[in-house]
């Protein structure tokens, strides 16, 4: 469920099939397919996630894609056991603007195609692969190195080779990952002050965005060469 | 106004003094001083600003912070003009966890003492130095150097030196920084994919831990001589 005409339009452009769409009394479709329905009067107020609904509602076919793309990933985002939507879609817009291949989820995590999800992830959610997997050990058939994220007691995140081929694993809040979980490696985020931990919309962030750095530092260095 | 146990001992812990306390009917006072006053059945599910509301709400002193902190500061953090609550909390909470001196908030940011402010901020609120400015070109008085954040077309932030006694300011969500603001330097981060921009407040944990990289990185050089 897509709401509003922008982020429909985003949605098509990435190539996704807008299977049908439910426009407001006083409103047009978008120029993006799909069988239309008119609503009447005061529905779309109560069918619509927000309190001021947008205009038009999309129903849009959730794209497949296929599990080479993640056995021929650099760089995955995982969100195990996420359950805040938005925060899980800001994951989502941090991954593609980092230049993640693809995002995982696990069972534990909020539906990642939820309205809220929808929204937070800012058109992301349409763009990246994202792919489920009943466990983490599951990204292990692939040739990924998997980094669990954890607020004390790991390797700095910036001393961590990031340029490996890695999955990168962020846990629920206020939980945090498991930390019997069974990963490659594990690293943190030092943190000054009194700062307990970050939000894990904003540890995804940092660490996404660094990974990007580490990546776009060592390209600088090749083409100087 | 501070709403829940937890947050009103860190506002105590960081010296903050509580005025008074409301209760709730069935609750206890936390042990912070402050008078204590008991609400009727049903009056805190009609004042606090969450669904499901804390058993108790403090009205804490907005500490008093001189401005010569600002003077000899390292790393300023700016929000000019940031609209949203839960962004400003979160990025107060970036600016402490990444070793920010000082939160600067210009007239058009939302009141960084409303409640919503103060849960996003999960106590950063207390403890970090919070400034207002007129505008941006007070902070010149400073030996600062000011660099605003736009979201394409300027030198990339981690290539920028951010050891520098610097204020990095970050603007309004949608619109961002006025581009004709009278800043020393302007800087970008770069975005893979078909990202248009960043939240405001996943910008601003994405620099202020560039800034806490960079300058560990030079401790680390510092103590390996």
């Amino acid at each position: 469920m897509v709401e509003g005409a922008v982020l429909l339009r985003e949605a098509a452009t990435a190539g996704l099939e807008v299977e049908c769409q439910f426009v407001a009394a006083d409103s047009s479709p978008v120029d993006v397919g799909g069988s239309v329905f008119r609503l009447a009067d005061g529905v779309m107020e109560r069918v619509a996630s927000t309190e001021s609904p947008q205009p038009v509602i999309g129903i849009v076919r959730t794209p497949h894609f296929d599990r080479s793309v993640l056995e021929l990933a650099d760089f995955v985002v995982v969100a195990d056991g996420v359950s805040d939507p938005g925060n899980l879609g800001t994951m989502m817009r941090s991954a593609e603007g980092s230049g993640a291949d693809a995002f995982v989820v696990t069972p534990g995590t909020v539906d990642h195609t939820s309205p809220k999800v929808v929204r937070a992830a800012a058109g992301s959610l349409f763009r990246l692969p994202v792919f489920e997997v009943r466990q983490i050990d599951d990204l292990r058939r692939s040739n990924l190195v998997t980094i669990g994220t954890t607020s004390h007691g790991a390797p700095c995140y910036s001393d961590v080779d990031l340029e490996r081929p890695i999955a990168v694993i962020l846990g629920n809040e206020p939980r945090g990952l498991n930390t019997n979980l069974d990963v490659d490696e594990w690293m943190s985020i030092p943190l000054a002050g009194s700062v307990e931990s970050l939000n894990v919309a904003m540890a995804c962030s940092v660490v996404c965005f660094e990974v990007a750095r580490q990546r776009r530092a060592d390209s600088d260095t090749v083409e100087a060469r």
